[in-house]
């Protein structure tokens, strides 16, 4: 099992207080370091055994750590790793958790001084944020993407694997870009849909919604700062996938204004079809 | 508590299966018969003791029937319930768990000949159809819309309120149009969107998806058959819903185009904000 000495965790919310769990129940760190804005509640996960120091500054923190993840906001991500890499070892593993990926490696290439960075993106979101919602499980069967470029060092590549394998995950690598062009469609596309769906809802009606609705808007909950960064992040692969979405919604209002029994149920088997293919049945 | 001596199922599927298993296991009936296409799959489920008897007439199953309840597609139910009609007795309540109401209950405004007709909707579907996912909670704590019209008889609406209060469920009146504009917003707009969004999903990317896509898409799964009628049944009403949601999208489109913060954060705020008031957040 890999052993990183002392770990920063940059941003203790629901995914960096999830990974400082999963990191020290599986025993995988020596000191975890978390730094944040709120002094106080970083004592309180300190308190609760999730991380062994707190700092609301990087440069402390960053100093001599052989990991360091960054899970902070996609638009933060790039100056905290930047700053981090300063106080970092040659050695010193960074990554992140951000949900967009091109933006943060065009950013940071060629400009990490020292340590050795490639970006990562675990599949584990939630609608609920803070670290209060973390669990040690989190990563356990999930995917992770990592993105490294023709410049990204193996050493990178091959920690940043054992990383998130030891914490339970399945790794796979992909260019920044085209993660990004996927997840515009099967993650971002999703939250703006599930956030226009309840946008349109009368609130006089929601006493009238059941399941259905439900699912549909669930991550809709999610906190707007955070997602606003991430569709401005990835902005023309999201517009091309609600592009890609209003030409179905076009589809659907012709079939229903010319009543097309036959164009409705092709719509909807294809919808289907797609579905039952995604959870295998 | 409300006992009915003959109760007839016309379609035994997952609500239908689920209200008998209900119905039984709180002493509710006395015999329950059961009526569809398949008299195998009747037959086992009749073994399993769901029901009693089992038919693929409406007729031999709706003599002297006390409670007749249509759980077949929305386009059937208004006939099968005129056919169990001629054999039934004045006191006999008929209803069914449509997910359309104006259309069946214009159907049979002054047409039901013996018996008494009240509309119902328990707001209790699943994705999964036939009997084998039937459960004997479906309708605990659910809400029931029944549908009233100036000439149902009172005996009717008390009877229908007696029946899906004795399984648990919250029942509520409602005009029939009233219902098919509401559920047009929050039940049927959610189906076609999460069809929509399985739809153009690029099958290759499946492997990409997270549980944002599978909530989303959750519905979508459900028998397209059964989701042509609902959705043609209440063809206006969905398509105005459709017209409101583009709305909300083409916003977005233009908020994205323009790269507007503000615009961006105003429209994932406003999903938020309903999503939260939704589930009592």
């Amino acid at each position: 099992m890999p052993f990183w000495n002392r770990v920063v965790i940059i941003g203790v919310g629901m995914l960096g207080g999830s990974i400082a769990l999963a990191l020290r129940q599986r025993g995988l760190a020596g000191c975890i370091a978390g730094t944040g804005r709120n002094l106080e509640k970083l004592e309180q996960w300190r308190r609760a055994g999730m991380i062994d120091e707190c700092y609301t500054s990087i440069e402390p923190a960053a100093l001599d750590a052989d990991l360091v993840i960054a899970c902070t906001p996609v638009q933060c991500i790039a100056s905290d790793l930047l700053a981090a890499s300063q106080w970092a070892k040659p050695s010193t593993l960074l990554t992140d958790v951000g949900s967009t990926k091109q933006a943060i490696v065009s950013e940071l290439e060629g400009k990490i001084r020292k340590g050795l960075f490639v970006g990562s993106h675990p599949l584990a979101g939630s609608e609920k944020s803070g670290a209060e919602h973390s669990k040690e499980s989190l990563l356990e069967k999930r995917l992770v993407l990592i993105t490294p470029t023709n410049s990204t060092h193996p050493e990178a590549i091959q920690q940043a694997t054992a990383l998130w394998s030891a914490l339970g995950a399945n790794v796979r690598e992909i260019p920044a870009q085209k993660h990004d062009d996927i997840l515009a469609q099967t993650s971002h596309l999703p939250h703006l849909i599930a956030s226009a769906l309840a946008a349109q809802t009368s609130t006089e009606h929601l006493d009238f919604v059941a399941a259905g609705w439900r699912d549909c808007t669930r991550i809709a909950g999610g906190d707007p700062e955070l997602w606003c960064q991430i569709l401005r992040e990835n902005r023309l692969p999201v517009l091309r996938a609600v592009e890609n979405f209003a030409k179905v919604l076009s589809e659907w209002q012709s079939a229903l204004e010319l009543d097309q029994p036959d164009q409705i149920l092709n719509l909807l088997s294809s919808g289907k079809s797609i579905r039952d293919q995604a959870v295998g049945n």
